[in-house]
């Protein structure tokens, strides 16, 4: 757990890039002091988090002006060793502490919603139907100050003990990558509406990088 | 937040099957009355979930005895609606409460590094060189019994407000898995050595199930 420091541009570089890449994160919450751990959809302005979900995301509710922490993490390959003992994961992890605040006001309550949906389909807030007031109120939106954050990042191939690499065990790197795949066109939609570029850009792709492997 | 019911064998068959899909979960745990959430390994015996990570993982260490929330989440696509709205993911995750322990016998210990290791890479126990006495007593594993949990399952398509199915904005899901690359062999590897089944099985296959976009 560290303080971010505003000159140490590479610490708050890593976050946002490891934020950035993800679709999906967990927020904690403590809930009569138990820890609840659920996942959420999220997006990022500048330096504050946003996270978004259904009203029956009790944690989303119970989270406001609490101590929380968000995790953001990218699976990127298995490390397999030659010996079990140093089996492990390549991965981009982000550790975030601070006070949620469930956002009250209607224009950072938009911006944070434009936010959310850009993170999940970017270029879709242009092409969708914008929320009417009506949605605006029903919809619960929690910001987080990216002040306080912890950012891991593991990559390369395994680490064996001296002896083990004279052995003929195989040992390497399984890379993994979220993928896309063919969309699947609503059955509702209308007849002949084309699928739009920004959905045709993310089909096929991998969303997390295969740099880091 | 509900028990399990023995006789709803379906919302346990649910909940292992969600857990036995993936290779992330996230442990949340209060540390100082502060949320602290972390990614790490885990596999299942029957009706026992067990963590594995390193001692640097402050999270696991701290969990013993103590009241935790584990979650295993799995994106499995982007549902996008015509309203910016109704736009969700179709996931399935498990979030399973209770208290964990710090497994100390040596027995109950090579078991649960056993399910561990078979959860990252089916088959890799039989093939890589095992844990001698040392490595064992130095690795972290943490049990927590399966008694407390809650299944969530979204699939199928956006579900729109009904005036907005008349419009000719593009819908749909865009399905999204894990899927794994080409094995990368380690470079210290010894000429020769091939690239076992047991890793060309999961090689260009997608961890998470297709049948639930």
């Amino acid at each position: 757990m560290q303080r971010l420091r505003e000159r140490g541009r590479t610490d708050r570089d890593d976050l946002y890039a490891v934020l950035d890449a993800g679709l999906v994160c967990h927020l904690g919450v403590v809930i009569d002091g138990t820890p609840v751990v659920l996942p959420t959809g999220y997006g990022r302005i500048d330096g504050t988090l946003f996270l978004h979900g259904s009203s029956a995301n009790r944690a989303l509710l119970a989270a406001d002006g609490q101590e929380v922490c968000v995790t953001v993490t990218h699976l990127d390959g298995l490390v397999v060793a030659r010996a079990v003992f140093h089996h492990s994961m390549n991965y981009r992890s982000a550790v975030v502490f601070g006070t949620a605040r469930l956002v009250t006001g209607d224009a950072e309550r938009l911006a944070a919603l434009r936010a959310v949906t850009e993170q999940l389909v970017p270029g879709r807030w242009e092409h969708a139907r914008l929320p009417t007031r009506k949605e605006l109120a029903a919809t619960a939106v929690l910001s987080l100050p990216l002040a306080e954050a912890s950012v891991k990042i593991r990559t390369g191939p395994p680490k064996d003990d001296p002896e083990d690499y004279d052995s003929d065990i195989w040992a390497g790197v399984l890379p993994a990558a979220l993928t896309f795949g063919d969309p699947l066109p609503d059955p509702a939609l209308h007849a002949g509406v084309g699928t739009p570029g920004h959905i045709r850009d993310l089909a096929g792709h991998a969303r997390a990088g295969d740099r880091y492997v």
